[in-house]
């Protein structure tokens, strides 16, 4: 630990999701000192959700030994702008739907310290970087099969964040170019519209509308399917269920031989709800993988699950935003 | 001028293909002050080629002043290696196809002077951030549209290597993932089997097969047609080769909607014999890149034709790679 540790030990990590705003304080090993949560969704006007969070924030900071053990507060939301220090458009938050709004520097005014912001999935990947398996990676893809497919691309040890603060994007990468699936931003063929939790069940669907395979998921109203399911049917080994992981793992591959072909990353790591299915997700990902590469990289690519506990994981990448300040 | 530039204002750029390797002395502004070339294939031993080259070069050091007045010596050459200074199974070169050839290690110990080797595409990119329409640029992909498709991506102001010397091939990613053309490395689909100059004399004769469009292509062998063929049926108003550039041209932008996805570009930069056909090919790429990227990207990035001489380019941008040593 550095003078710079001992004075100041800990940052603030925020996981502002659509439905929860998860804060922890967490030291430079990764231990969450304490934590706090409020609603998103409980706010209508970013001032009002600022200061629930603060007041929220003042308990645990005073169970750390005050603010001057705080050296920074990193923040990971879905569409935040790392350059800029905004949350841009976000579909999912009543606040910050229709605008900029500039969480950052209205967090360090109230609270005093430097505010990083950063989006979600590259929140993950710096995370993975500080705390998890990407620890010494300098080239690396951390890719979050959540509700959608998000991705932090690091090279050269940074996550790269492009002309505008938004790279990185890459559950939109095309993979149905005919009669692909409409993806959430409006295009059709996304890895995203195939990938993603939703994508799953929606795979299911599919899969059991087409097929006479019978299945566990065959009891079940076609429209009330989640991908837990698919998980809980393989985990009995149905074999649609199976399939449908195939069918998912596959596309991965393929995706990732892309991505691959971009920045040759030493490892592409999965965060999120889907790997918990573990190697049935993982075997076909590699599989398809060795099969789609361009030969020059093939056998050089590590696949991982991320080393990072599910249920904090989120605000430790945040909290990771806050050491680089 | 630096005092370092004036003790040693210049640098040596090699341009080495399978047909020629070209050699030119270049200033910090990028005046080409001297130049010679040796055939490629007339050498079957590394060494040979080796020795050819520094006894032509000596002559063309002499002119400039000595050994003493070069900096450094960058190389552009298919399948180079960055990080270590090599060739790696080269198919075009007699030889470099088998084997890993420390081709910069040579010509160091030869002149005594540092230097580095990067591939084709990535010295393109490099040259064109020295002295072309990159330059000030951080954040550009740099695509080359010659017999294949080759790239270098370029983020916060470096190329990218990843981990093993050999990103930035965005001439492989599948673009067709059906039926798809067999390409050159073996796989299919991939972006280089329709968007270099061979790939768009392919379309030519698809197209020709496919559709009763009267064209003056239909007056040639097809088994002869070349892109240039349609670039001068193009120029004389055809419009079977509009079409052709019209296909091609919305490859790319769907490609480039994707690599925007990855590294979110300030510019596309488009270099090689295909962009001589100007806003034939470049007005559909602008048009399918807006109709495909994520919305978010809209609008961003602009859409270049490379700003180096066609005929010094390619030692140009070899010899940028010597000013970063």
């Amino acid at each position: 630990m550095n003078e710079q540790e001992l004075l100041k030990p800990y940052v603030i990590g925020l996981d502002l999701g659509g439905t929860n705003s998860v804060f922890g304080i967490v030291d430079s090993r990764g231990d969450i000192k304490a934590t706090t949560a409020i609603k998103t969704q409980a706010y209508d006007k970013v001032k009002d959700y600022v200061k629930a969070s603060v007041e929220a924030l003042h308990v645990i900071i005073d169970q750390v030994g005050g603010i001057d053990k705080i050296k920074a507060m990193g923040i990971g939301a879905p569409n935040g702008n790392y350059y800029k220090g905004t949350i841009e458009f976000a579909p999912n938050l009543a606040w910050g739907h229709n605008g900029i709004v500039p969480l950052a520097d209205m967090f360090s005014k109230e609270l005093g310290i430097p505010v990083a912001l950063t989006n979600d999935a590259n929140a993950a990947a710096i995370g993975e970087m500080t705390y998890g398996v990407a620890r010494g990676m300098k080239n690396f893809i951390d890719i979050t099969l959540g509700t959608g497919v998000g991705s932090g691309i690091v090279i050269d040890g940074k996550v790269v964040y492009g002309c505008d603060g938004f790279a990185g994007e890459l559950g939109h990468v095309i993979m149905r170019r005919d009669n692909g699936r409409l993806c959430g931003c409006g295009r059709h063929g996304c890895l995203e519209a195939y990938c993603s939790a939703t994508g799953v069940a929606r795979t299911a669907r599919e899969f059991l509308d087409t097929t006479d395979t019978p299945s566990l998921l065959r009891d079940l109203n076609p429209k009330d399917i989640t991908s837990l399911d698919v998980s809980i049917a393989a985990g009995k080994g149905d074999k649609l269920a199976k399939k449908i992981y195939d069918f998912t793992g596959e596309m991965l591959g393929e995706a990732c031989a892309d991505f691959a072909a971009f920045s040759s990353p030493e490892a592409f790591i999965f965060f999120g709800g889907l790997t918990k299915a573990g190697d049935l997700l993982m075997d076909p990902i590699k599989k398809s993988y060795d099969e789609h590469v361009l030969p020059i990289f093939k056998g050089k690519a590590k696949f991982l699950v991320s080393g990072l506990d599910g249920s904090s994981a989120a605000v430790l990448g945040a909290s990771a935003v806050g050491w680089d300040i």
